[in-house]
């Protein structure tokens, strides 16, 4: 199966994140791509790591893309940092 | 001149770490490497996403790692995230 699957990363603990993208992967999801914007980069980065290291060891970084996004709020538009993190399960 | 630059993004403002990187390239640096641990990993992809647009159009991302380091404190090990952004200017 070649679809991917999305996985965005939020306010919600760690660990959810972590059974999602188990969870594609424990359906046969070849590819699981974990997204996050602003400061849950970092939570974004620590979901990659824990499901390569504890539950998924075959999983690899195939792409990490980073880039800028721009969000229309009240106050105008701002600017927010973004990651995509794409793991590929061989 | 084929040296790399390291750049680690801590706690300090956003700007200042832009502009340690944006001196590098000045002083006719190839490449900087942007690395953070943990939460500083956020401000670390803003760093070089505001490097990016506003200051050195022609940097590209070479290369972004992530991985895992062991950290030894009072209360035993911890694991942590960490990121390298590696800026090369054409």
């Amino acid at each position: 199966m070649a679809e991917e699957n999305v996985v965005f990363v939020g306010k919600k603990p760690t660990m959810n994140y972590v059974l999602a993208v188990v969870t594609q992967f424990n359906n046969n999801a070849d590819s699981v791509i974990i997204k996050a914007r602003g400061k849950a980069i970092s939570k974004a980065v620590d979901v990659a790591e824990i499901v390569r290291n504890r539950f998924v060891p075959t999983a690899q970084y195939k792409d990490i893309r980073i880039g800028t996004e721009t969000l229309q709020s009240e106050r105008g538009e701002t600017n927010v940092s973004s990651i995509e993190i794409v793991m590929h399960k061989a």
